[in-house]
């Protein structure tokens, strides 16, 4: 069986032990047992400076994106979330808020709705891959400008090429992890607020521990950087470009986005079916249903594979009718 | 300058070196970058059942009381918070719920409100030391059972006797964390519900980092806890019963609650000029209203003290016109 559901890329015995050493020595600062700085520990929020190009004045740590979420949704005011996205997203928003689930063409074309939250994903949006054009970043900074608040998750950012994300709409919140990179368990994630003064008291209470803020702010830098990039987000692009590349040989159609994931409909075949048919093939894949697409369809991400078993993939689905369309949702 | 807003004790060295120890041991378990388990891992509920009896099937841990109280902020329907209290906990709920401030007396005596949330701390009361007696935990209880959600903060139960804390009001949530006896860098606390099934999506993503909880599973045991009382806990203790005894001596009147504070009104002058006379006498104190306290007030903790500079402190009010009186709010 090829899992192509997205399981975590394993880091590897090197990173994991200078971790732990990191660890130790953060438990080993001074007067760690004191709750973290209320936006994040001085030295974290100046590495995110230092590397990310992140503002100290409006940036805050956070446990990572379902975290941001949560304080997110005790806000009033309706959001409107993209469709597809992650499952968790809407489900966290909708705890607190009305949430509308509504395409990205609606959002850009000017039926956002009412004033409230406007949260999407970019770049390579989990579950089809698609990023924000230039044209569709400016459509949502205005939106921003007419009393929107809009908050662009950033969390796949990692398989972008190393740099800076690309940029974010103005006036936009941005919010991202280290979870797609370096794993859930690491809970570091921060956000950017347009100003200083946009980040409510519910957020700050939100980072991990003292010393764990300590500890990630000496193990991050420009050559552990490379080695997660290398342990956990390369070889999740090598799988997709080498499913991409195989696919379009043998069926003559691109796979359009990137990052770690890709949708296919299922024309002809009910979604239970597609993600049946290709298990009984060898492929686990999961329902595009789970992400809010709006048609029949199935995700495959690449975390969990290698580029020949993603080789193996491309040529299993190309054999099997009804076809199987890449997709990406307007 | 006796410190007396409520400082944390600092661990000892050779606690702090076995968490250190602990915690690069969490760092080398196995595939701690995955996410921890949404209610918290399986060694850290077992360790919490262990030492505190607190059931798994009902626990969830989370990064501590305030990020519970975020949490919760998303539900609907008003909350009745008690006052006094710790001000960050209604200034949280409040940014998603309205929030109404309400003394025991009237929760207790039947003027809790329409249904929703009803939110008191017990034992030991931040500011004033309070505790639910019997008949208040039995008349807590019928609210539960009147369709209120009633959350029990215990976060001040390590100065109780150790031991399990005191009984909760039937059909109550409670809520705690080592906050208040290991420091709020620890990041770790946890929830019981009353059902299994009460549990809400959105308070199951907060707990610490997958290694920070193993680490956490490893380090707890009675000895650790017996230390940290040592360290952190009992030299409060000593020094409020410190200040208590003296205060009786010299003015005949008790200082009524337990834990780490206590309050007192300060009759004939106003709450800034209570502080400011204090303060000119070398005695360091928070002013009631910080709390919510329903008359000018100061509180004192003696989490940052000395027995001896408690019974300074003592003395020193002792000597003061118009005088100090131990305070607990009904």
């Amino acid at each position: 069986m090829i899992d192509l559901t997205g399981p975590l890329r394993p880091w590897s015995a090197r990173l994991a032990e200078r971790f732990a050493r990191c660890l130790a020595g953060g438990a080993r600062t001074r007067s760690w047992w004191r709750p973290p700085a209320p936006r994040g520990e001085p030295e974290l929020l100046d590495r995110l400076a230092e590397l990310f190009g992140s503002p100290p004045e409006r940036t805050v740590v956070t446990g990572g994106v379902r975290q941001f979420a949560t304080s997110w949704a005790v806000r009033t005011g309706p959001a409107a979330v993209e469709a597809p996205t992650f499952a968790d997203i809407p489900q966290i928003l909708g705890a607190g808020l009305p949430v509308r689930r509504v395409p990205w063409r609606e959002l850009t074309g000017g039926a956002a709705g009412p004033p409230g939250t406007i949260w999407l994903t970019s770049p390579f949006r989990n579950p089809d891959g698609r990023s924000l054009t230039a044209g569709e970043t400016e459509a949502v900074g205005r939106l921003a400008g007419q009393g929107h608040t809009v908050v662009v998750n950033q969390v796949y950012r990692w398989f972008h090429a190393a740099g800076p994300a690309p940029a974010a709409p103005d006036g936009a919140w941005t919010v991202t992890s280290f979870a797609k990179m370096a794993g859930g368990g690491l809970r570091l994630g921060w956000a950017v607020a347009p100003r200083p003064d946009a980040v409510p008291r519910t957020l700050t209470s939100d980072g991990p521990p003292t010393a764990w803020q300590r500890a990630c702010a000496g193990f991050l830098d420009e050559a552990t950087l490379r080695a997660l990039r290398a342990d956990c987000v390369e070889p999740t692009t090598e799988a997709r470009q080498a499913f991409a590349a195989r696919a379009c040989e043998l069926t003559g159609r691109g796979v359009p986005g990137g990052g770690l994931s890709a949708v296919f409909t299922c024309p002809g075949s009910s979604e239970a079916e597609a993600v049946e048919l290709l298990a009984r093939q060898g492929l686990e894949v999961s329902p595009g249903s789970a992400f809010g697409c709006p048609a029949p369809s199935v995700r495959l991400a690449f975390s969990g594979t290698t580029a020949a078993q993603a080789v193996r993939a491309a040529e299993t689905m190309a054999r099997l009718r009804p076809g199987f369309t890449p997709t990406s949702f307007p």
